[in-house]
């Protein structure tokens, strides 16, 4: 068998500069029966998952394209999967040690070196460390099996239900199938996984805490090691600005394998981190190494460190909701407050963006997250029925300003209060908090999605979510944790355009709304039309029918007979609908339109309400129809675009009551400033107008905005005026300001009456129409 | 001085049966500067307050009775208090330890040793527990310096905000003033306290384990213990029921100072402890006794242990609130569930008994705690705005059958997030849990009172709170914890029976309502008339006005100008009020009515509804108007014998849309039986009537009751009826339910017409008229 080694740098937080790795060339089978050995191996790629590799050594079709090939691994789910790979004893020197090291493996394991049982963990989230020095042969092989997907008796075996299997555990329950994930229950090797020679002096564990006065812009500082043989060592902590000067540097004789170095006086005049929009991302070199008595390095653990203070305080008018006894409690507070300023949360429900988390890299996180940058957004909720992501999505997350709201893998669910479960936990979640903690990024701990609402039936007293509230104030207290979203005063949903037993129109019932946090919320559209050309047959592309592509791909058949696509609605609201290109326009054009209306309506409601995060960013395979704004890999919808433009800092906003009107109605819109940082905003003319038909263009009215203050928000006038009769069904409401084009925001309507004809909205996508 | 010794048996928890205690003779001064002495020394009463010990040595007025006295004390919060004490060198055997040991000292000390500081704490609740052997000397000199109140900068300085100045305390903040306590910050000795001879082998701390499973009355048990000098001592676990017999009885050798004890098998067959009318309170004897190899016995430690589970889980219907998006969460749970079985919660708010909590003794607490169980009360919410009650409290509510909703001492006022202010929360929440997580009348931790509202401006985010959470999970997990009172779905007041603004009448607001648990409410009525003639010259007693007894006692001023009193609701409900026995008649009956009425109608919500614990049970000092059920000390007012009555597991109630008729209106009253324990109600006929003027009597309708079951109401039909022409203005529906006498229910409302007699009601209090 062929072995490569190489050293790698990390892509992760810590790196081990001193230690050398060696990658793995791994096979991988399955079998029927725990003791069995597979009767046929396929070459594995590390990492990933087993079903990748059963895929490509079976030459089974791909998952992603056309029709339900997902469900060909189904049969496999109550296999075993064993990996093994062979390697020969390293040369060592004195006291050095050879260690095993895998950053996930997913789910249950049992590793063995040469036969002999080593290890046996389930959770895919805590790092496998394991010294194989003592047991090591001339030839050495190394096998992981991995247990079959658990199974719940009693669960309902139905996609909608086939999640009550994850109840029991600390795994992604979205693999178990949601309305715009298949079901594909991953497992195997999912993160960086390596041999490693080291020295007998280890750095096991470390943390870096700090207390900042955000005012001050200084901090207390203590950095805490856990080191192996570190008696009578020597270290060096080192903290140095991007311009690599030092701004710690301290030296000493290592007395004891756990301690804590603090310099005697704060740190001064630091340059705060901030998130995305409200100022600069700076990220400090964090360096600690171990040395002997030569000065040569035994090991060493590099970091970034973002300097920034997070809270989560009352909403402004949260105190004062009741008037009349008996009085509940007011709200749950949703206001982040960071480096003592408040900050307006946008952005959206990240997602797996990928069935195989396995597959995910730096590179295709980075993808998505710059994405989010540009769209002026400055949180993640990483929603709790996923993974807790790889160290590359926080270390750019950082570098981005991207806060994360980190939700625990539970979600939807009723956890149970059962000692094997919890112990199970405990584990992952104490093995997460500890990684995650040291990122400047991380704004909010969760227990997970939606847990407290009838379809999960939890509530603050299982001890699921007392134990995460436990873990997190105990190992990080610093960061704020809510045991479930929504809590009171916050909202989840809805997720369509129109449903009249909702109140209608997004646009009618959105500005009635008084929530705290809108922390989901979706408005639907058919993917790009490139992805709609490349998920099923051309025959199948139009008019789209239940039974095809669409319907595997959540089109049809999702919370009733015509989610996501919304097919009747977009007859009602569009007329019969004659080809694919008008499909993509009008579904599209609602969706933009949709997401609009409740990002700018939220910012309105400011500053009672101070979140604004939409269901959901991406998506982890091709959904014929979602709420996503990004389908998958990472090709925008229109609707991502007009979202950026509604989390601008500062715009120029209309609340307009409905999105259709009628011939010889008055259309009407109130006039608004939002600004969101703390800048203020010099007055203008702000000028509202319609355009209809071939650019056609009526004045509704001209506003003297006065101007507006740091995070303040100014209401304008109420424009009305009685429509003008049009030939087209789309017209345009554009409020301008005067002197900045940027502030600039447009909505399209919908007109209806009598010889009207149906336009096709331009609208802007990844490779498509821009207007 | 003199001294004398003896063994006591202890009235708490654990006895030390091996070990000799002595009591000590104290005297205590007073001193402007820590590092004085006093100039003078009164002799001090132990347990009890340094006021008390100033009041007597100073021939000052006692603070209850008459006027301002209790300001008498206010020139004292700044000064230092020391307590001293001595005592001779006792003979010690070879390896026997002298202790010191204090279970409660108020609330900043120091001691010292003959002239040397051995401890010092902040904290009340964490008991003293002091070796003083190696430091004794022939003659010895023991003194304790208590500190200064603690104020706080910038605390508003009036008595409904100087409560401010407990914000960063763990200490009872209703002591600094409420609208029923007189601001009266105790300081001292508040429990008891003694020297005791140990021997070398000693138990330091124990834990009864057990996880009961209530079905197969089955439970796993474990006993921890921490020792000192126990490694080879034998040790014997006994466990026996009320006749004597062991269920359990272990011995061994100790292997380990800390070690845990448990039998191979569950415990089976074992007699469940219940709530008050769920069934019996049976406590089985724990006793836990090290000897030496000889088998003279060296430690001992005895306990009572009652078998149950307590779970706190969601209401029936409180998952199904919300039907339009976006969506909330649910409700938070308040059913109590024992031995799976639900409670309805039915209880009071206790608060502190006495101004000097260390006057409070078993037999004090005994007589609140039975008249509570002769109330068919359940429950007892331990408001957090005081103490942490003494072990012979709880002991009483393991006796008694009443559950404890045990707050931490925190109350309306936001407690920071300050590394002090938390390390002394954790030293004493620590110190509480480990001691009250024994009895098994505890049924709920709660963080404090009323901290999510607007007065206090706490949130979910405090640190306080979170730790407090983090402690309890940690060290009881198995009880319920919730962060305050009231959560969502709870409600807190109101606290008159009318208020225009709040909806009018009690009966006319209370109906609408829909919360799961009724937390607080309350209706005043002045004391008792034998307490309102001790408490103020009869000069001041009839008519009340300002700037008497009744304005100190609270009847005047309290959240405006006539709370308590409410003067201007009896004049228009009364007519002109013309003695002070008719003052106390109808005071007293609009207190019973409206109680009665809040009782029945949140039992008449069940089972959404679980919960009604009123506002409050009883007063620490003479209130001339309140809304407790017993005056100071232990005197029930009228409406304990209502509150009782609705109270009763099984009875006939009746809902009436209003308390006051006009003449020739129709008077209606929806009819119900209630049942809250887990028996079935045969069927009976019921029937409503009227009786009215001298015994007249109109029947309005029978309803053939069909029988409910186990915890189910059922629903009668609505009696209606044209108000027959009156002489007198009190009318009283009576609903009786044949062959059941004690199901039996009287509602007396109010008549108005023209030439109507004021009638005086003829209610029953202590010592009083009996109807």
């Amino acid at each position: 068998m062929k072995k490569f080694l190489f050293t790698f740098i990390f892509s992760t937080l810590f790196s081990f500069a001193q230690n050398t790795q060696t990658l793995l060339n791994w096979q991988v089978g399955y079998h029927s029966n725990s003791n069995d050995l597979p009767l046929k191996y396929y070459v594995s790629t590390v990492p990933g998952a087993v079903q990748l590799d059963l895929m490509v050594g079976e030459k089974m079709k791909q998952p992603y394209w056309f029709g339900n090939n997902f469900e060909q691994f189904i049969p496999y789910e109550q296999k075993w999967f064993t990996y093994k790979t062979s390697f020969d004893k390293p040369v060592l020197k004195t006291g050095q040690k050879f260690h095993f090291v895998s950053k996930g493996i997913d789910y249950q394991f049992i590793i063995s070196l040469n036969g002999e049982k080593i290890h046996e963990q389930e959770g895919m989230f805590t790092y496998v460390d394991l010294d194989l020095t003592s047991k090591l042969k001339d030839k050495n092989e190394l096998t992981i099996k991995i247990l079959p997907v658990i199974t719940v008796a009693g669960s309902r075996q139905t996609i909608w239900h086939y999640r009550d299997n994850a109840r029991t555990s600390v795994k992604p329950a979205v693999s178990y199938g949601w309305d715009w994930h298949p079901r594909l229950i991953t497992r195997g090797i999912w993160d960086e996984t390596y041999l490693e020679t080291r020295n007998s002096t280890q750095i096991k564990e470390v943390n870096t805490y700090y207390n900042l006065n955000p005012n001050s812009k200084s901090a207390f500082f203590r950095y805490d090691a856990e080191l192996l043989d570190g008696v009578g060592k020597m270290y060096e902590l080192k903290l140095s600005n991007a311009a690599g000067s030092d701004i710690l540097n301290l030296n000493g004789t290592i007395s004891s394998d756990k301690f804590s170095i603090s310099p005697k006086d704060s740190l001064k005049n630091l340059e705060l981190w901030w998130p995305n929009t409200y100022g600069k991302q700076t990220l400090y070199n964090l360096s600690f190494t171990v040395k002997d008595a030569s000065g040569t390095v035994l090991d060493k653990k590099t970091a970034k460190v973002g300097f920034r203070k997070i809270e989560m305080l009352m909403n402004e008018g949260g105190w004062i909701d009741f008037t009349e006894f008996p009085k509940p409690r007011a709200v749950a507070p949703t206001q982040i407050v960071v480096n003592g300023k408040k900050v307006f949360a946008k952005g959206s429900n990240w997602v797996h963006p990928e069935i195989f988390m396995g597959l995910a890299t730096r590179e295709s996180y980075e993808k998505h997250i710059k994405l989010a940058k540009e769209a002026n957004f400055n949180i993640f909720r990483v929603w709790g029925g996923g993974v807790i992501n790889k160290e590359s999505f926080f270390d750019l997350c950082d570098e981005y300003g991207i806060l994360v709201w980190q939700e625990f893998p539970l979600a939807c669910n009723e956890y149970p209060n059962d000692p094997k479960y919890l112990d199970v936990l405990k584990q992952e979640a104490t093995s997460i908090i500890k990684r995650v903690r040291q990122h400047a990024s991380l704004g909010l701990w969760c227990g997970g999605n939606e847990l407290f609402n009838e379809w999960s039936r939890m509530t603050d007293q299982h001890h699921a979510l007392r134990l995460l509230d436990h873990l997190t104030y105990g190992i990080d207290p610093q960061t704020p944790f809510i045991m479930t979203s929504p809590l009171n005063g916050m909202g989840h949903g809805h997720y369509v355009m129109y449903e009249q037993a909702n109140g209608g129109e997004v646009f009618q019932w959105m500005p009635k709304k008084k929530f705290t946090a809108y922390t989901e919320f979706g408005v639907p559209s058919v993917a790009n039309i490139e992805v709609l050309k490349a998920m099923m047959p051309s025959s199948e592309l139009f008019p789209p029918k239940r039974g095809t592509g669409w319907e595997t791909h959540h089109a049809f058949g999702v919370w009733g007979a015509n989610r996501w696509l919304e097919l009747p609605f977009l007859t009602e609201y569009f007329g019969e609908i004659k080809s694919l290109e008008d499909l993509v326009a009008y579904s599209q054009l609602s969706q933009c339109e949709g997401y609009k209306c409740i990002f700018e309506e939220s910012r309105r409601q400011k500053p009672f309400c101070a979140m604004s995060v939409n269901w959901c960013y991406q998506e982890p395979w091709p959904c014929a129809a979602n709420n996503s704004l990004i389908n998958w890999p990472s090709a925008p919808k229109a609707a991502y675009y007009h979202v950026g433009k509604a989390c601008r800092p500062v715009l120029a906003s209309a609340r307009i009551p409905k999105w259709r009107w009628d011939e010889g109605e008055t259309f009407s819109a109130e006039l608004f400033m939002l600004n969101d940082i703390h800048e203020k905003v010099p007055g203008a003319k702000v000028t509202a107008k319609i355009v209809y038909d071939d650019n056609k263009t009526l004045k509704l009215l001209d506003w003297e905005f006065a101007g507006c203050n740091e995070y303040e928000n100014a209401a304008g006038p109420t424009a009305r005026m009685v429509l003008p009769k049009m030939k087209n069904n789309l017209f345009k409401l554009v409020v301008e300001v005067a002197g900045k084009p940027e502030y600039t925001s447009e909505y399209t309507c919908i007109y209806r009456g009598n010889d009207v004809l149906n336009a096709k909205p331009k609208i802007k996508y990844l490779n498509g129409v821009v207007e």
